[in-house]
């Protein structure tokens, strides 16, 4: 039964919405145990992030997918603390042929939302992962896929609540992602 | 008096359009020559685009702005063998602390073009230029910069006329990079 | 049996001697097929490539190799008209699920390798593919992976005989490469 | 007169080596004033930099440049947590118009140093300044730009004494920087 797991960070609560549809997707995979891991500014420490519980649950799964606000052009400071901490399970590969995915959450519908996306699978490629995007058409309106990334899931959202944005359609769009990685590591699996 | 040179493809015209309305913008600064140079497929030999006289002309400029669709991703490929055909001016840095900028226009709201918005920058750093880019606050909605990119302009248009894509609001948006391209050659101007 | 397929780009042979280790690497799996397919300058008449014969073996395909010499800090305009000429293949989503990976050989050590390695990774998103990059440990000096890139493999060459650059290191990492895209591939087979 | 104002986090100290010699480079152009600010991991609270003296010296510098070890394929989580705290000088778009530039330091001779380079980019962009690059060009062996970068300069340390490594070569690379810049900041003021 391969894990998925996500990890991500969120400051207004939008991502953590997407986050929860990236997992709903996951979930809806038939013999898939999902974990949502929420990175939490009291475990960074003069800006380094620290929680050993919080790596070795990610350390147990076969699929990881990244997520995070996009803040000043790139994943969150955050975020970046975390993907440092990984430098130990790095040098030993603990992650290789895992498989990598990820999402993005920002104000501006396009913005530099990609080179978000392009950090994780940047990072993935350091972790020896191996990297699933969406796999599904972009549409300049409407279904899924509004913003039409392809490297991962993309979301919109300002200072709306939480219950307003991400909208439906974006959150379709993360469910999908969440699927499509679920899947993958059904087939992965050895 | 500055001389600004816009070099640039368009498959179907959309981008021409982008590249007229960058043009307008740039020659609306007083004391600036302006070049539209599009590049021309019959020009491009087994992979290899030449056309010297072309050249000459940026050569003579104080800034370029290259313009592409966003095809599968990055800049046309004939704009890429355009890029290439100026590696001998590469090898002498004869494009050296000119000004350089950028625009794209593809199908998908956002999609990849930060990807050839991108390439435009690392292209113009391999020549030693000073990069410009829109210096505008992303709006998710109407104004200009309605796409929210930073580093170059972007425009919208699928298979619709030309008299129609790219809109209004893309035209103002490329006419506002043309004009702050032509701005900061008149200050860079010894 | 899986099939995996290397596409590329050469203008010295440096990067025809790279894909050849890949090619070796791949072929050391047992119960894959390996086909190298080389881009051919005359197939692309006014800046657009046209070879039908050349996209139905990858259609073919289990795997995609993309190889090219980072010109001007991308692809090759030869390299980057043949993945627009795939956009057909795009539209009907025909290389979904398939596995791709990526190689670069240029003069300077590191350079702006990466910016190709990422072009091959988006253009593989576009497509719904899955990445694989190299999944070993950079090395400063000796062994494999000495410019320590993660995402794809890379090798330096500038105008000596290709018989001595890329040099041996260099194509063990080429073929290091090959084998992990077909272990990959031997394993993702349903 | 000028005020060139150098950004950066430092680790283990090579990176502050570095920009200590970015900082020379920039002092030897007569009629220029610099500033050397390092990030401190105590501003860094729950993975929030705040300093407000610390923003306030950037406000009043004519160019920035920023530098960061290349942690996990991109800017320290460090370099990110400071970043994100420019936003709300980015809603007001304080640093428009002024210079930016880049540098970063890591054990690999060149890994994803890219990504880093570019991300300082993506960051300049959105705050609407004017990019300088190394505008020089790559060489293989000896002088400066060893590793052939051309968005930014680039150092290699690992875990040697601070004393030996970034070595004389990389020093020179990030002087040349620091001098350009400087040169720049001299040209473009008004």
């Amino acid at each position: 039964m391969p894990t998925i797991s996500i990890v991500y960070y969120s400051g207004g609560g939008h991502t953590a919405v997407f986050a929860e549809a990236v997992a709903e997707g996951a979930k809806s995979v038939s013999g898939t145990s999902v974990n949502l891991l929420r990175i939490d500014g009291k475990d960074i420490v003069e800006g380094r992030f620290k929680n050993d519980a919080f790596l070795a649950t990610l350390n147990a799964s076969d699929a990881i997918i990244f997520g995070s606000p996009t803040y000043m052009g790139g994943p969150s400071g955050q975020f970046k603390t975390f993907a440092d901490a990984t430098g130990g399970i790095w040098y030993q590969q603990q992650w290789k042929d895992k498989l990598a995915a990820g999402f993005t959450v920002s104000a501006g519908t396009s913005g530099d939302k990609l080179n978000t996306l392009e950090y994780f699978f940047i990072l993935s490629q350091q972790h020896g992962m191996v990297w699933i995007g969406t796999g599904v058409l972009p549409y300049a309106t409407g279904q899924i896929n509004r913003y039409s990334f392809s490297s991962g899931a993309a979301g919109q959202a300002n200072q709306e609540p939480v219950t307003e944005k991400p909208d439906a359609e974006d959150k379709a769009t993360g469910a999908h992602l969440g699927r499509r990685v679920a899947e993958a590591a059904v087939r992965w699996a050895k």
